[in-house]
């Protein structure tokens, strides 16, 4: 199969432009009106403040916390915990091993913009719940997801988008996504192994599938020096491209941070072999097995469930 | 002498209220106004946006670079490097050992507000200039310079004031200094060597010197919740007090950082014996030698000084 987005094939790292549209459907295609619609393309990406309502998010809060309590004991890889602690940071494959998560990937409000922005069915890729608490929330460097799903995982084109629920409040202060505006139109090709480069670069530390910092300034460039910071309430949903390049600083504020992660993808656009000598990633990083595309749903998320 | 502010000296932390003021001069006694004091007072710090014009910013920038050069090959514990590298990111000792940083140090412009602020003659304690590049900036954990100062230096009573001049614009998004308004008027006493607690705490890392977890909740909750950030233009200066709780995230944007750092201390305020059994660090950390009062002058930044 051919690979529209190579990476990490040599050791000096480039720049391509986007062979993808950002935008798929349009306005007759979903609630987004153009205004929206625009400001996504451009950017890459677009928050919604409290797109659920107080009640939802205690609700959606409630049930994090009911599921992290369930998986105490489970010992699986999609449990993941803090380095030295028992405490759990994130559980992956939340909508398929629990009800309510099932439901909320599948919700409506969610299905109908992601459907509209990929202008096609679309399937959930991956999902975790994340808890971080305070004081001590780890930087995560730059990065654009896409080159991993690609590279890694055999996403072949960039037609998905993530989606993140925030349950708490974002602040300035307390590692809130930090995005690119305008980077989802370029592929930082990453450099592979050692660079050939002179001494000084050689003493710097570059890592496997890290953007280098001259293509991460160019950008920034491109953008006229915007980084945008996806903060705002807690029930606030940020959709955000595959490709755009993101990253957040560390957390010492004492507010800890929780959120529900779902990559919706084009149904057009299944995992193939990763375009790497790589091994697939498992499954609850990357899904392959029976995907069927979502019908989205109402979903009340404060009526009480019923148990079977 | 007696020790009014212990720290270290027991494996539980607490917290006690602070026994000096906070401003220790009035409007007469200096430029600020009584709003100014007030919020000083009140918050522990006081940002003026482009005290420094630009002009000055410029000629400030080229002073700090050229000391950086002239200390390429100076191999001093006051000249500190990245590590791996030979790339300096700060020199201490700067009013000694430069004649515009020396100059810098006495302008009328800063040491009129400390002077007001500490109601006293003040003189240097510590000075440095600081560059920090972009994309690798670590992150400061919370603490407080008094704590540190007092236990490891000496330095009796919080009678000091930190003056921060930023050549750089900060940015929410590339490590700005973080402040707790209101932790001025209290002492996190850190706990010494490991606390006595159960299982789970010991887990996680309990450095020396560092205030713990609840405290600094405690100091955030009596702030409402409210952290703030020193952000502004290049030129901007930061008054903070020698108690308040401050820290910063690290700074993965390609924006790097650099600036100018003097603590004036009051004269009657001198070092002592570190209030601890450790030894008292270095000179160009903690200045005891030679202590006078600064004579503020006036320094016209953008004239080319004499060399001689």
């Amino acid at each position: 199969m051919t690979d529209f987005y190579p990476s990490r094939v040599s050791s000096l790292p480039s720049i391509m432009e986007r062979k993808d549209p950002v935008v798929y459907g349009s306005k007759a295609d979903g609630p987004l009106n153009n205004k929206e619609l625009d400001f996504y393309k451009q950017n890459g990406y677009i928050f919604f403040e409290k797109l659920f309502a107080d009640d939802e998010v205690e609700m959606l809060r409630k049930e994090l916390h009911q599921t992290m309590n369930n998986h105490k004991s489970v010992d699986k890889p999609y449990v993941v915990r803090e380095q030295g602690s028992d405490e759990i940071r994130s559980i992956f494959e939340v909508h398929k091993n629990t009800e309510f998560f099932q439901k909320l990937s599948s919700h409506e409000r969610l299905v109908n913009i992601t459907q509209q922005l990929l202008g096609d069915d679309v399937y959930i890729n991956q999902s975790r719940i994340n808890f971080k608490p305070g004081f001590k929330g780890k930087e995560f460097y730059w990065h654009s997801d896409f080159e991993t799903w690609h590279v890694e995982d055999g996403m072949p084109r960039m037609r998905a988008v993530s989606c993140s629920i925030i349950l708490t409040d974002n602040y300035e202060y307390n590692g809130p996504l930090m995005l690119i505006p305008g980077s989802q139109n370029y592929y930082v090709q990453c450099p592979s192994g050692t660079p050939d480069s002179h001494f000084e670069q050689s003493l710097k530390k570059q890592e496997f599938g890290t953007p280098d910092q001259k293509s991460l300034k160019w950008l920034v460039d491109q953008s006229e020096g915007r980084i945008d910071r996806a903060t705002g309430p807690a029930g606030s949903v940020l959709f955000f491209e595959s490709n755009i390049m993101h990253g957040s600083s560390g957390n010492i504020s004492p507010y800890p941070r929780s959120n529900v992660f779902f990559v919706f993808n084009s149904i057009q656009n299944k995992l193939k072999q990763p375009f790497s000598d790589l091994n697939p990633r498992p499954e609850f990083l990357a899904n392959r097995e029976n995907i069927k595309p979502i019908q989205p749903k109402p979903f009340d998320l404060t009526k009480k469930l019923v148990q079977f």
